[in-house]
């Protein structure tokens, strides 16, 4: 049976599945939800087993395990090594989803809920296309799965797992399907991953909270001295103000450049459809698309301490932290740039404060050799399903275990087919039901390829 | 029988009584406790018809009704109205409590509860005095008790009354004991009150939340730019940059300030012993006190908006929010600032983001003239009890319906029995049990002296 039959003959049942997956509200940044994660991977396994899949265990963790589980044997072939996750972003704020985001329901097209894109959506598609040309039961290749529920937390498990078995990833080729298209109609390969450094910058000023009737004018306010600290880490044009930092930055090729020029992109338009913003920021004397996937950025995700209830309290806060993330470019190292944050936060913390820096968790950037040859098959499966050659970009976004990934030398092929206005990681966040089956056929061809 | 042998004989059933007062968490600020509110108001109305008030009503509103009584008739006497309030701040953060909030304990000659000394015990105490010196039936003045409930919130409630019936605050004298000693062993009469202009300040920079994988480095980040807004509102030296603010400002007298100069006030001690900080901050070219008694302040008290819970989330976060206070001094107003808060952080907010201001409570600093006769005998009862005159300080602190209260022109006298180290609106706040016992004697004294 072709992957199209497939397709013809199980549309709703896969779709019925896939809305399965989305139920489980496998957060894993939040400890409330560890019994979910765990859920989610015995979900995945018992799901991979059906599928004919052998020595499927739950590996490294009770809370949140990484899934393994190996495809029924294809004698000679190569070895292509799946990579996704289980583990979903926080869905806050839950008032702005128009429907739960742990009940998928498809609109106009669309399947809404938190995981749709960011993983599930897309490592289901390989798992369809995995069994899309497995129904003989044999498939054109040996196919490995690994996936694991920390993505959005750090991937410490799978970092572990992988410390411990690094033959785990030996294969030919290593296909991680967690990036989205270009824009529709133009999918893309990856030649870069931003990398990550996510720390809390935390200050303490006081004791204790005080009164600002009593205190008013002569307390140290943890909150303004944060304010200033932060105030000063980011120039009001987007140049980041910490020592060091860019020293390590590679800019892009020329030729990479010049690529990126060509591609179609409408300012007013991203703004509007994408961004939702009256205008952009960051250092203008880059393009947009160089800020987001060949520069370093640092975000503040949020401060905490003093008063944040209902109502009015006049509070002098003894404490406050901030949640900030620096994304890092090739050849950035996050732990360099840790001690570089944290050095510029001592010495900009003032002498009635005390200031410091908790590491939450790290990821290098990546760069891709995409001249490998697992690439041209890829390629081909695009060109032969979308009927346009996916274009060479990079990612603003980490994923942290792409480098352990990378270490026993298979090419590590960053594609996927999720689009640019997924909303992951925000309310609302969707999967196209069309990309979902243009991910079953391209993967599914992309594995006859390579067995052939 | 006298003021000292009732003390002697009702020690343990007033502390009981007190006790009784101080577990009813009548959180003003927070909804959740609006029931808790009605509840701590009917306390009070049944005490004081206990103690034969007539008259006894709960006025103005259902849930943080204003309590008012009136003492048994003293013909030809003078009047006194008493105003205190029975609600309280939010005691958060509890887990800093050493007991539970609302479960008040003794120890070290310390009642340890929200609302210990601001302002149920203080309020306490002076119902115990009007006790002590009616036990005949027949006080020597003349009492009326006007016991808020929303001082901690704005106080629209006795406003709104007052506005309706002004002749309310017809009397003699008014008395707030809403105010600590200046040290122990040091009580105070005030001279001023600092006023407050308590505002949210929010921003938008996008439709909604991003991923700042994907749009890090062009996205314009809500709480960057609310940090950068917030870092300009005042120096790190302590100025505050809103053009305007300082024009209404009266400076003390020299009078005043050779007054606060001979005051004994150690730095050290108060940093260590109060404050609780490595350093104060502030304008340094003012004494500490004059900062907090005579200039106006800028406090942020807490920031809203992005993820801020456990763990991580990478999220350019849409919107952000600071609840901010000013506190005011004569002759500030403010609604003035108000406006003048407004207009500058417009000013401030770049092209990408919108940036609001909106009020939640304000109220206008007080500048009190302490030669009325009504003030003579406050001094002397303090004289007779403590031994040492009454110093005339001011307040850093907002009281804000006192403005009203004076409206009629009745002298408003601003003393109490707190002292310094009480942590209202903090943690652990507590009344010394002796403090409480001198409120007994002092304003029992002064009832007699207004009488004689």
């Amino acid at each position: 049976m072709t992957i199209d039959a497939f397709i013809r003959e199980r549309e709703k049942p896969v779709l019925d599945e896939l809305k399965e997956f989305l139920r489980i509200p496998s957060i894993s940044t939040l400890p409330d939800h560890n019994a979910d994660c765990r859920r989610a991977a015995q979900w995945v396994a018992d799901h991979l087993k059906g599928l004919g899949c052998r020595n499927t265990t739950l590996l490294g963790s009770e809370t949140h395990p990484v899934v393994w589980a190996e495809g029924p044997p294809a004698p000679g072939k190569p070895t292509v090594l799946v990579y996704g996750h289980y583990d979903v972003q926080p869905p806050d704020p839950v008032d702005l989803w128009e429907t739960p985001p742990f009940d998928p329901t498809i609109r106009a097209g669309n399947i809404y809920a938190r995981g749709a894109t960011d993983d599930k959506g897309q490592v289901f598609s390989i798992v369809k296309a995995f069994e899309a040309v497995s129904r003989n039961g044999s498939p054109p290749v040996n196919v490995r799965f690994l996936i694991e529920g920390q993505e959005e937390s750090g991937g410490e498990v799978l970092t572990d797992l992988l410390r411990r078995e690094p033959e785990r990833v030996d294969a030919d080729a290593v296909l991680v399907a967690d990036m989205p298209y270009y824009a529709p109609g133009w999918p893309a390969i990856y030649t870069a991953l931003r990398g990550i450094c996510y720390c809390e910058i935390s200050v303490r000023t006081l004791d204790g909270d005080l009164h600002s009737g009593l205190y008013g004018g002569v307390a140290p306010n943890a909150h303004e001295t944060l304010v200033h600290i932060l105030a000063q880490l980011k120039s009001p044009a987007g140049k980041i103000r910490i020592s060091g930092l860019y020293e390590a930055v590679v800019k892009p090729t020329k030729a990479e450049r010049d690529a990126w020029n060509r591609l179609p992109f409408s300012e007013r338009s991203y703004l509007r459809n994408e961004v939702g913003s009256r205008a952009l920021t960051g250092l203008k004397r880059y393009t947009p698309l160089e800020r987001i996937w060949a520069l370093p950025t640092l975000e503040i995700h949020g401060i905490t301490g003093g008063f944040t209830a209902e109502g009015a309290k006049t509070v002098i806060p003894a404490v406050a932290a901030a949640k900030v993330s620096l994304r890092l470019v090739p050849k950035q190292r996050f732990k360099t740039v840790e001690r570089q944050l944290r050095k510029r936060v001592k010495e900009l913390a003032p002498p009635h404060a005390k200031a410091s820096v908790d590491l939450i968790h790290g990821a290098d950037p990546v760069l891709a050799d995409v001249s490998a040859r697992p690439f041209d098959f890829l390629r081909q499966a695009f060109r032969e399903i979308e009927g346009r050659e996916a274009v060479p970009i990079r990612s603003g976004g980490s994923i942290p275990i792409v480098p352990a990934l990378a270490k026993r030398g298979a090419p590590v092929m960053l594609a996927g087919i999720g689009l640019p206005d997924d909303r992951l990681h925000a309310p609302n966040e969707k999967l196209a039901v069309e990309q979902f089956w243009k991910g079953v056929r391209v993967f599914g061809r992309f594995f006859e390829l390579m067995g052939s």
